[in-house]
């Protein structure tokens, strides 16, 4: 099997590693610092387990034999044919760590960043083989959301777009293409939209902060989970998307006159959304909470996959 | 058990019929004409049975007995509860016909409109009863997305809200209150700043149709299925979602600053969103991939009740 190399063992690259591992690539870990290796590839088979114990992966201990950790870098790029990077979001450290993986890696090897925010473009103009790098940006954790969003920069070549988006989808991920370099790629860009309506819609004092939610989760999220929201659109007028955009375009540009504005993100506002949360949820119970989303991950994701009878392992 | 009476027997009428049968009220179904009044319940009975198939209903010969039509809206009336009106979307019909239901209806009785997009207060202002007039506004089917939207005018009574809210929670849907009249209540504003930005990416060439629809099935809205957007972001920091706004409050900013202007939908754009739907899904497709839908529906549905122990019917 081919050679993956996960470069920054924290929460995300963790979850690369379980990614690859789930789908039999053989993983080299490797981070700087020497505990957090360690702890990262015993957390990585700690989750193996839990996925196993879910339904959702057939052998942990087949896949935790798949991942390795590697004292430095030389030695987790050699045969490697795609590098994740998993460094702090700064502009220079991605800078100079992109300037060594270009040195070290191997001439077809592609070197992705898992950046949500840094745009391709400001850390690999100065390299030598810039047209293999590009931003791979997941969602965490990526063994349960598979989306991926593809961002090349300018120079980024084509091949090695393709090539990402061959090597994710044959992982079991949902690889997405960002055609041109954008702040928010695409998901954070549909989500604030989103979320800036929400907020409006508390702040006017129109609806509360669970009755918002309960509108998402019992209505528009239900086919959003399995369509998305343009099949969603097309299915639901006679002739199609066309006939839904002559049908509601009116309605939908009068509404969309009155979102122009966006409320700040502070004060009174973050006041009543943080309130009404609180009520609903203790701070004291958010971490069990992140628990019972991963567990409802888990299940909805088994869920799909008997729909649409795939399997990830 | 208590009798409803549903006014109009097209799919809206139709859908309500079978939310009310399910939960074991009496449905009195009528429509001003004979012909469509008679093929509604009979699709109403067929729709029960394909319920019970798909191991969302237990009993549906009992739930399709409790659904009878009436020959006249006073013998729909008698007895009635609830009101749920579903005629054309046009203010005048609604003004007079929801004159003739404060008349015939008793004085205890809600009277509500599946309208989506006309507000309470243009047919009812003139009514003698009016503060017991509101919208309840259904996704379609509301058998298998349970929001309903709850939208009074200005003087309709808190208790009629409160009351109607009660009604809907104890037949199986997720009632929310419009706390102030507002074009397109919560859901549509929600979806319609959703679909903006998509419209944006595509006009410009960030993304493909089929991109976008992965971005959200694969990713947010796989979250949003079961939690909504709020919850969602109150989970994704440390300290919950005020944590969350101070983290990410400049990026959504800076995002929101560049979704304010809204495309056209016509045009260019809209042979891009058609040929590209239409590449994936041939118009002559649309039909059966409506039932596939409604399967899948069904499915998450089944599913999401697994998972939360409840049960309808």
């Amino acid at each position: 099997m081919p050679v993956v190399a996960i470069v920054g063992a924290g929460l995300i690259g963790q979850g690369w590693a379980i990614v690859f591992a789930r789908a039999g690539w053989r993983v080299r870990l490797y981070d700087v610092d020497a505990g957090r290796l360690a702890e990262g590839r015993d957390l990585v088979q700690q989750q193996l387990h839990a996925l196993q114990a879910q339904g959702l992966l057939r052998d942990a201990a087949a896949a935790a034999a798949c991942v390795e950790t590697a004292a430095t870098l030389e030695a987790a790029l050699a045969d490697a044919v795609y590098v994740q990077e998993n460094s702090p979001e700064q502009v220079a450290v991605k800078r100079a760590l992109f300037q060594t993986l270009d040195a070290l890696a191997g001439p077809e090897t592609i070197l992705a960043s898992s950046t949500s925010s840094i745009p391709a473009s400001q850390f690999t103009d100065h390299l030598a083989q810039r047209h293999r790098c590009l931003v791979a940006h997941p969602v965490n954790p990526p063994y349960l959301v598979p989306v991926v969003e593809i961002s090349g920069a300018p120079w980024t070549g084509e091949q090695a777009i393709s090539r990402t988006r061959d090597i994710l989808a044959a992982v079991g991920q949902r690889p997405v293409v960002v055609r041109k370099e954008i702040e928010g790629f695409i998901l954070n860009r549909l989500q604030g939209a989103l979320l800036q309506e929400a907020f409006r819609l508390v702040r006017d004092g129109v609806a509360s902060v669970e009755d918002i939610d309960t509108t998402v989760k019992d209505g528009l999220g239900l086919r959003w989970s399995f369509m998305g929201p343009l099949e969603t659109i097309d299915l639901n007028a006679p002739g199609g998307i066309a006939d839904y955009c002559a049908r509601y375009g009116a309605m939908y540009a009068s509404i969309g006159a009155s979102q122009a504005e966006c409320p700040a993100w502070d004060g009174t506002l973050v006041d009543t959304l943080s309130r009404e949360r609180r009520e609903a949820l203790p701070a004291e119970d958010l971490a069990s909470r992140r628990f019972w989303r991963d567990e409802q991950l888990m299940r909805l994701m088994r869920h799909k996959q008997q729909q649409s009878g795939e399997t990830n392992g």
